[in-house]
This record gives structure tokens, sequence and C-alpha cells, in this order.
């Protein structure tokens, strides 16, 4: 559905790959995209903030063709732009450094298309940082450049001033230089720096794969080929390496590199898998239970219409709660029909979902356990009246052929 | 409230200052914080996703005893981590390009403290791109290097090869070189660049004040101060400069540099502020009327005591709906005990805070003058019942005095 009859894009870059570094902005436009045409080089776990109705458009780049490419990319842009679609072009790191955002920009201007840009935290930076790597320090240097790692070695005339830049600046970031990194060693050490300045190559940054592996100009080349490091990877040049050893925070925190899979259902697995994130865990979510409505909802709604003989309604959960508020509206009736009945709830999170609903519950027993309920039933001396368990919810196992699809 | 009896740091970077250039993780960080240590670059908005009960405490760099300053900020760092605080060190832009992040982490590693880096957008990067100068391009260059610009210029022996970078990379970015802006064009001219470089000095970059100046090396230092540039100004130096004219989408929009003044109470301007914010307004709240209870509950609290009386509830406003609800409460009942009667709800927004408490209100008029009502109730031939119309909260007028208090 078009936003407006405009059409507008925003360049928006996605950030290094982990989930929490992209920004405010960049989330925003995701969730308001009508369109969004994403590289290989972003997370796609950030497409789950787009709207289910967007169009989600792959233009990850493949093989040496980039020229043509590109222009396909430039088409498609205009091409949703000029149907009054708000578009988003996702970028890997920052769509202005190494992003060829600037040949997009230009192209919008000359299809008279507004855009914005909406800058992400480059790798250049953030993957040293995660790396314990920080680019300036005053004890070493106060210079920092980033180079494109990946021009041609065989290319006569380099656009690169290597004998300026080999020590003319104390860091030196390449991106996408890994299948060059014995030339750009040896041309470092060919123009002046010194062999024993220390390297380090730093592949998947930001993430659970994350690997750093650190040597010198003489010997990187070989220790990150036996390291196996293979792309996406980040070199960095320079004496501030030395304090990665020190500063390493995330290769080391308890759970690093430790993949989880939870099984636990989708709807109640968040705030568990963002306790496992925080130590440094990634987590796969694979739910192995769903919840699903009951077969027949005949035994629920013969109670719900005659709801007034009820003196308890007791919820064992959250997913209790919510299936039976929506089978009540169902039939046409809403919590002011709920006049006269006490409410238990069995656990904090169940509690919850009625006080957001403005409704204190009557009794919210101290243990969650069937025996603690019956005993504090038992206290209030409920001896013959009438009580509703709306187990509305069943929880069904997915089978393994499903698991497989959804994965 | 201690978050756990270890303590730990996260260095976190806060942007350019733009608020939606805060990443998802620098945000929760804010809002999970015991102690944020904030200096005067971050935008102070961003202090409202800080918990009420947590310590702000900032350590804005004043004047020239740096070394002293850094040793205070590292201590009470250490200090808050040590009482087991989840601590935020809050820095403008990111936390490892010239933000001493490096010295910080440092220091927590001598004192056995857990810490994380969060990097932040970058005003190198982040600053030109809101001028619309991509940093890199094809067709211009694929190297970029950042340089502290706040070296002293009588210093001897630069840190700086300025005879290398003058002409070793394509784009050259100063950080906090305003001051220094007529040494640093002389010295790349003196080192070989050509004096027709374009260059751009942009002030307050990213937000409502920004300002671009454009000119070459020869002429940016008259031009800079003719124009009034105060630091804080990014300086970039190369050819990408000549794509600011075409690609200057930041200070053309609508609204740019517009400072708008909204006087909606503050409960309900949010929609109004972002729809501004999009067109390039700044906007400040400035609450001229605020929501305030009424100066007696006695007259509402007659009609919920007899609430069974009543067929109809009408409700005008959100905020007459909230302060009823509270009032039931408050009196020990529910929605539950508006069994039994009609709910009207005047406006779209009223509507949706009763679908929000899974209640659909029985009426809803087409249009929102009292007069609508009217001929809605008549239609439903309502003669001779009783309705009430809680009018819980009323408008009050802030005086000046209080407004010239809140700042």
């Amino acid at each position: 559905m078009p936003h407006n009859k405009k059409g507008k894009v925003y360049l928006v870059g996605a950030g290094p790959g982990n989930p929490g570094l992209l920004t405010i902005k960049a989330k925003e436009c995701l969730s308001r995209a009508d369109v969004i045409i994403y590289d290989s080089l972003a997370n796609r776990i950030f497409l789950e903030y787009a709207d289910t109705d967007a169009e989600l458009i792959y233009v990850g780049k493949k093989g040496g063709n980039h020229t043509m490419l590109q222009n396909d990319i430039n088409s498609l842009i205009v091409d949703r732009a000029r149907k009054g679609h708000f578009v988003v072009r996702l970028k890997g790191g920052d769509p202005f450094i190494f992003g060829r955002g600037g040949e997009e920009a230009l192209e919008l201007i000359e299809a008279g298309i507004n855009f914005e840009v909406v800058p992400g935290i480059t790798s250049a930076i953030a993957v040293p940082a995660y790396a314990g790597i920080p680019l300036t320090h005053r004890d070493y240097t106060s210079t920092v450049a980033f180079i494109t790692g990946h021009e041609d070695p065989q290319k006569e005339k380099s656009d690169i001033s290597w004998e300026k830049l080999a020590t003319g600046v104390g860091t030196l970031v390449f991106l996408m230089g890994v299948g060059n990194l014995p030339h750009i060693a040896e041309r470092l050490m060919r123009h002046g720096r010194t062999p024993d300045t220390p390297v380090a190559v730093i592949r998947s940054g930001t993430v659970s794969e994350q690997k750093t592996i650190t040597g010198t100009l003489k010997d990187i080349a070989r220790l990150s080929r036996e390291g196996g490091i293979t792309p996406p990877a980040i070199i960095v040049v320079g004496d501030v390496i030395r304090l990665h050893e020190k500063l390493n925070w995330f290769e080391t925190r308890q759970l690093f590199a430790k993949r989880i899979l939870v099984t636990r259902a989708r709807e109640q697995a968040s705030g568990f898998l963002s306790a496992l994130a925080e130590l440094g865990a990634e987590c796969i979510e694979f739910p192995t239970i769903e919840v699903v409505p009951p077969e027949s909802w005949d035994a629920i709604d013969r109670a719900i219409k005659a709801i007034e003989s009820f003196k308890w309604l007791l919820f064992t959960s959250v997913n209790g709660v919510q299936y039976f508020l929506k089978r009540l509206e169902a039939l046409g009736k809403d919590v002011r029909d709920l006049k006269g009945i006490k409410i238990g709830a069995i656990g904090p999170k169940t509690a919850e979902i009625w006080h957001g609903l403005g409704i204190k519950p009557d009794l919210i027993p101290g243990e969650y356990r069937a025996e603690a309920v019956i005993e504090s039933f038992k206290k209030l001396g409920i001896k013959g009246t009438n009580i509703l368990l709306p187990r509305a919810a069943s929880a069904r196992e997915i089978l393994p052929e499903e698991l497989r699809k959804m994965g």
C-alpha cells in the first residue's frame, strides 16, 4: 500500500550484523516500509521488523558483473519509489562507506525522487571494537584510515597511494580485503611499514561466529590462512592492536560462540532468549510446541453462556487468559460480563495480564502448583461453589517435517 | 538499586546527536542503568530513556586540564561499578573513535570490572552524510582518514604525518578542528594538496541547527569565519564534497531549521511532534495546559457508588477514561462492575483505549461534536435513561512562572 503519492527512498545502514547495533530510525523505517531492497550483507533478522505486507527484494551481489547489477538495483529503487512507495534500501554497515549509497542517491536525484540517508554503524569501527581494539588511543595514534581491500592486486596503477598510506596513518582498516591479505601486507612492508607492526583479522564481527586472529605484517597472511579466515572479514593494521589481548571483552564472555536451541513456544521465549544473549550465546528459536485453539470450543462456550453461574474463574497461564478473552469477544461479551465473578491467576505473568486490563485478580497463590491453589481455596472456604478453569488453549507438538519447513 | 552484585560498565556511544541515530542496544542500556555518566557531547534527550531512579552524573569536559579530569572520570566509573551497579558511560559519537573509550576500558580491566562496548554512529561519518557527502564514492576515492583536529598548532613535532596525509588519502575528515582550521588548510596545501581542493565545514550536524559551509583549501578558513562556524564542527576535505550540492537532502527539507513550539498538553503531543520532525522541524514541547484531577472527587464517587443506576457511560476524551478507571480502582471496583452499562466513546482515540482493555464501545458517533452525539442518542431512543458523563479530569492553564521553572 503506497505510503503517499510521491514516494520516498530511505538509504538505510543496517550496521555490522549484531541486532542491537541497528539504529532506532532504521528500525522505524523498516517497520514503515512498503518495499525493502536488501543485500547479502545485512543480517536477515532485521527483516523481522518489516510489516507483513511489505515487499522484500533480495539483491545480494554475487559474481563479477557489478556494474550491470548496480544499474538494475538503481532502476528497481526508482521504479518502486515512482509507484508512490516508502522504499527502504537496506545495506550492511553504513550506506556511505564503501556502500555505493552515493551512487544510488545520485540516481534518485536524477529521477527527481526524495530520499533520506540513515547512517548505520560501520563494520570498520564496530568490528574492531568487538575485538577490543579502539582505532584511536592517545598513547598510540590519532589518525585512522579506511581503505577498500578488494582492489585487484594485478591492477597496474593502484588508486591507493601505498607509499604514503603505509607510514602516513597510524591505524589502517581494510574492508573486504581478506582475499588480498598477502598483497596488502606485502605492499605496506615494501613501502616502509615495519614488518613487526601488529595486524588483526576479524571474521564475522559482532555476532557469535566472531573470530579474531592476530599477528604481524610478516606472518598475518599465513596465520589467517591457517586459522581458516574467509570473507567477510576486517583487517586492522597498527599498534592499537596491542590492546586486543587485554580488552577482548566480546569473545571472552561466558557463553560466547555457544549456539543454543530454544525449544520453548515462540510466544513465551523472549525473556529467556535475551538473558542468554547477554551472556554471549547465540540463540536459535526452534519451538517444538505451539499453542493452538482446542479442537472444539463447545465446552468453553457453554460455560461462557452461563457465566453468571460461576463464582470463580481460575487461570493457569497467559495463553489461557488470552484465548478466554477472545472467545468471550466472539460470543459478543466482554470483561463487563464478569461482574460478581472472582478471578484467580496462577503465576505472576498470568496476574500481570489481568492488571494490564485494569483488573486486580482476587487470588494469586504464593506457589504455582495445583496443591497450593487447592490450599488457598480451602482457606477461602469455597465449598460447593462453581469454579471455571478455562484451559482454552492446548499445546501441541510440532512435527519434524514442519520444523524443517520453518527452517 | 544494584543490578547484580558484580557490577558492569557499558561504554556506550550516543551517536552524533540526532535522536533516531541512537542504537537499539544503547537505548536498552540507558533504560537499565543504575548510573549514567555522560559528557557535554551527547544530546540530553537520550537521558529521557533513563529510569527515574537512575543516578545521572554530568562530567562534561571544560577547560584545559584534561588529564586530571579523565582520571576523576575513571575513578568515578570504577567506584560505581564496585558498588555493584549497572553503569553506562555515555559519550557522543563512538566511544572508540577519539572518545577515550580505550583509556576507560583499560582502567576497568586494571580494576577487574566487566565491561562491554556499545559502538555508536560516529559524527565523522554521519555528519557528512547529513550534508549529502558520501565519504567514499567510486568516481572520487576509495580511501578516507579520520584525524584529530585539536592538536596544538604550536607543537614542534606533530604526531600527524602531514606530508603523507595531505596527498595520500582521498577524503580527510578532521574532528574537533574548527579552531585550527587555518593551520589545517595551510599545512595540507604546504604538503602538496591542490589549493582548490573542495572543503566542507559542518556545524551541529544531524540536528536542526546543522549548517554547512563549502569552499576550497585556500578560502575555507575565511568563509567559515564569515559564516560564524563555531565548535562542534566536522571538517571534510576532498573531491567527494562536489556531491554536496546535489545530495544535500537534510538541510533542504520543508521545515528544516524551523523551531516549533508545541503547546499541547504533554500527554497528547507525541504523534503531532513526530509528524513535524519528519518534515525537518525541531519541536520544543512547551505545554501550556496540563491535565489535572478535579478539585473534588465527590460527584464522580457518588456516581460510581451507584453505577448500576446508569445505562450509559459517555467518554469525551482519553483523559476522561483514564481518570475514571483510576477512580473506579480507588473505590475497590473494576471494569467487571460495568456489567449491563453501555459505553460511548467520542473520538477514535477514546474508543481505542477501550479496545485496549478488551471492551468494544457500544457507541462511537461519526462526528466528534456534541450535536452529533445527541443525534446518535436520539436514534437509539434513550429518553429517560440515566447517562453518566465522567469528566473526571480538568485541563488547567500552566502559569508563566511555572513554565519558566520547567526550563
